[in-house]
């Protein structure tokens, strides 16, 4: 499938996904993912209520049919109808009246964004409960109120969908974002979003080096859940991998979040980038204290190279976790800034890795592949300056026959010599044009 | 035996061995590891006269009587009785009269100060001389004087007492320190007095993972016969150790010179409390041009994870080696502090080493151990910042689990996520409590 | 062979090897090497036109025998016979008459220094040229030229010269320097005559612990086929080495190039070198883009510890490669100092491996080998620090004991006390004197 127009195909698929009732489970998690798979081939996958998966287990589904907060004024104080983060997430039915102070530890507002409906969850711990703006909860007249959510646990199982995009090589890069909150924009479709356009991208590509897979799943429970069923096959195949959350809103520049390792290729590549080139990355260390699936990728048990990336990033912005949190605030402008920028990042790291000299005995004959100027005279090189970097590219390409020994990554060669990764790609197909590199394949995630 | 008024005892202790004699061999070191004996259940040896350890060989004991310089107007200008540093440790008898010029090779002064007695020494060159304040050597009178030091050299042995007190696992930490000089505090009597209070303390901590090994013995020639009979040992067992010299004086803070290792978990530690803390220590690199018995512990056929640790340190105070090294210079208040330090360095290296998270494979699900809260709201969050740290507990526990994978010690993870090793302590605790950390015990000292 | 005047010997040489018309193969360069092997017992090899050589092939000779400009006005602009830069290396023959449009293609000049002829070069693919002052260049006539290149390519070989100083081990140290430029000073004549003169200086040393590698050949193609036939022997052999061009000139210290390792023995000796001491070395890291033969030698198939060093270093002077760089530019004396500064760098280098204590349990007994004080009192040391330095000497007798493990380089011992590796020299000699310490033959370039 051939997207004519980027834009207009991720707003449309934007306001499809938008009024859906997502959680961690259920029917709602189960239409969103279906209205993925029109768009990309998805796998949707289910894991029974109920099976262990680690140290979790997949919890019952959750059905929500109804909610609704009536004032003693008639007034309807909080309604599902009218938005779907008025009923706490994973709430339990209730049916009845409660005075004011009876209710009141059953009521969620954020006071630092007194206008907006917060998102909150209950996922483990059974209670029923009520988000509203905090400027409402504040005026709320004292009296009898009537509480009446519908809502039911249903054994039946949580869904995930995958994909997977095949390359030359068996290796793999894990392109994987959540699909469990409401109607909450940047930190929920954004990242859907770009990894479906990625799909489309990529496979637009002449060649793929590496096999992608990309994961759509519940936050948390539904990576643990993916991990516990192909987290074996990740630890055999993976050589790369981002996590995608947040990837709208008006920051200027991508934040990646380094993998458990730090150093892997993909962080390296990354680095790369930020600090030879103008494309503004930012970086944040790896940390297991918040994040995204990162935190479960990352696990000891399995640290795989996986990074996260984000542009205005959870918890840094004011629309984090409510009702402000919306299709302007997000911009399908900025998604696609995101889906540009990831893909770049995607082809500097097919490039990244490990590659060897053919002729590693001596410096190769350049002159007889004309990569060399045969004659030695001042006009030349004041010519090969005036021209487009012919000096430049030279010393790019003896650079990378010395340094190309299997030991060092093209991306670490890229940052001795200071030169981004990208602009690297043309000296090293150069080369293998040439049959003067190798490609070692088994070795890219040393 | 449990101290009541730590500080009375170490003042009376201080007091029983302050005036005796003590050389690197002899009646005076066997009657100080004596006194001692009553006090900690120290086994004491001897290593005969004659005996070669390693490098070197046992000297014949020194036993002195009597030493006194009388001068030509009969005043006694140095006297053993008045003060045992008036005679040369080690030095030969002499009986005889001497011309002022014939006599000035054999006094010894110290002229940077002035007042006191300097402590002078020599142990494999036999000669023989008297000490005194650079003061009254100024004013000697010509004449004829009369020199008469009552010493012998016994064949007979070098003496060192030891004593373990066991923990739960066989891997040793060792603490030492020298028993040599006579009358001086802060550069002798200081360190033993320490060490003896830390038995003491250490004896009654609830559990000890460590087994501790106190030593008490001559400094260099002591040290080198103790690792002539128990060296092998210590290089199985010991994961750190620490050398304690000079730790009275006026000094705020403890000064700690590292393992010849540098990096060694005793070294990481100490470190760690001094950047994430206030506890004011400061660091040494190690050194083998100068110290104590580290430098013995630290050769390189030996190389063991032993620092030094001090407070008042040597070469740095004006009663350095003289007689003004004195009780009230020392301060009976500085060694209890010295002490508080040190025991609260030696709880954080019981859990400074290395644990395995066991459930490695994505994050273990905490809230069924309530140690997360099992919904998740602006509240809930904003409740955990105001009350005791909640979500500070909680970051660290969540740092704690996804690097224990046996190959980050728990001091580097306390570095890295920039928490003192002690307040590690109880996050460590909490998550053995649950069985979701299991310690390491071979893999100590890597 | 005794060099009574090192400075008379030197001037003589260059005038001797001055006027020669040398290039990468040929008559000029067979003829410079015996005026060498007359200096030094060089033996002379040769490789035939047209063998492989890893990547490249050995080229035909070039035999130059007439090269005239002649201009429309019958004035002569370029003459070989004036001077050998006249003619383009390996010009093909030429015989025939050209408007100065059809000229100009084959004229070569350097507009940033107008008054020089610029050295040009076409090994490897024929033409004809000319090389003229721009300004020269800039008043030619309107009309007709007649240009006049009487040369041929002849099935021959091309040769090089070496010899090897033999030492106590048969790991060899490589000297190479490079012999193919015509009459050029620095960037020619200066790296051979440094070559020859440390041949000498080495020959008189008492004792050499390596053995000594010395090759002149010419650059890029030269050291190339030095590889193909003698690459395997120096893998196995070499433990260090320096390519030594534009050894003259201005410059008042010494520019060393790394190896490509960055950190091989004789990369840190520079560094300790000119870290710890003001001989004013500068360091330039390693790069492929540029340079001498080292640019073969640390390719990644052999990748040698080789350095490169230099004084006014190539492309840095106005002279380059043109006929400003003569023998007043050069200077004598420059040389003089580069020789005294390279020989007192090896000197270095011979004790910077690794050595180990044989008295390695507890510190050795220095008392009774007199390298330590037998009696401690304060008058002791500070005579030991009134006369020269004996505490310190002492100090680093201690610090290379304890460091002494097999594991420490010996310039990493004195790069951590802080000691420049020259000094560390006499320490080495006592403890070697002692049977304290033992050199460790194999691990010279771990």
């Amino acid at each position: 499938m051939y997207i004519e127009n980027e834009s207009e195909w991720l707003s449309r698929l934007f306001d499809d996904l938008w009024p859906v009732t997502r959680s961690i489970t259920g029917p709602g998690l189960r239409k969103s993912l279906k209205i993925f798979r029109e768009e990309i081939p998805l796998e949707i996958e289910g894991v029974p209520s109920g099976t262990d998966v680690f140290d979790w287990e997949i919890p019952p589904e959750w059905h929500i049919y109804e909610g609704r907060l009536t004032g003693p004024d008639r007034n309807i104080y909080a309604d599902f109808d009218e938005t779907n983060l008025a009923v706490v997430n994973y709430s339990k039915a209730v049916n009845g009246s409660f005075s004011l102070d009876e209710l009141k530890p059953h009521l969620y507002t954020d006071p630092s964004v007194p206008d907006a409906t917060p998102y909150v969850t209950s996922y483990y711990e059974r209670t029923w409960g009520f988000c509203l703006p905090h400027q409402v909860y504040e005026e709320l007249p004292e009296g009898e109120y009537y509480a009446h959510i519908d809502s039911e646990f249903v054994d039946g199982e949580l869904n995930f969908g995958h994909t997977v995009l095949p390359g030359e090589s068996d290796e793999e890069v894990l392109l994987s974002s959540y699909l469990c909150h409401p109607s909450l924009a940047n930190n929920e479709l954004s990242g859907p979003l770009v990894l479906a356009a990625l799909y489309h991208r990529l496979s637009e590509w002449e060649n793929r080096q590496f096999t992608y897979r990309f994961v759509l799943c519940p936050e948390t429970i539904g990576s643990i859940a993916y991990l516990s069923e192909y987290g074996d096959h990740l630890k055999d195949a993976l050589v790369g991998g981002l996590v995608l959350t947040c990837l709208g809103g008006p920051s200027e520049s991508l934040s990646y979040k380094t993998s458990r390792r730090e150093n892997a290729l993909i962080d390296k590549t990354v680095q790369n980038l930020k600090e030879q080139s103008d494309k503004g990355f930012k970086i944040r260390q790896f940390t297991p204290t918040g994040g995204s699936d990162e935190r479960q990728y990352c696990s000891p048990g399995f640290n795989l190279p996986v990074g996260q990336i984000a542009r205005t990033v959870y918890g840094q912005y004011d629309g984090y976790h409510n009702s402000n949190d919306d299709k302007e605030f997000m911009g399908i402008d900025s998604l696609i800034q995101s889906v540009d920028l990831i893909e770049n990042l995607l082809q500097s790291f097919e490039y990244a890795g490990y590659y060897e000299n053919q002729k590693p005995y001596g410096e190769p004959m350049l002159g007889k592949r004309d990569l060399y100027p045969n004659i030695n005279s001042p006009q030349q090189w004041e010519r090969a300056n005036s021209v487009v970097n012919e000096q430049e590219f030279l010393n790019r390409i003896l650079t990378v026959l010395n340094y190309s020994d299997g030991e060092h990554a093209m991306v670490e060669i890229a940052d001795d010599y200071g030169c981004p990764m990208d602009e690297m790609i043309p000296v090293v197909e150069t080369l293998l044009d040439h049959n003067l590199l190798q490609r070692v394949l088994t070795s890219y995630d040393k």
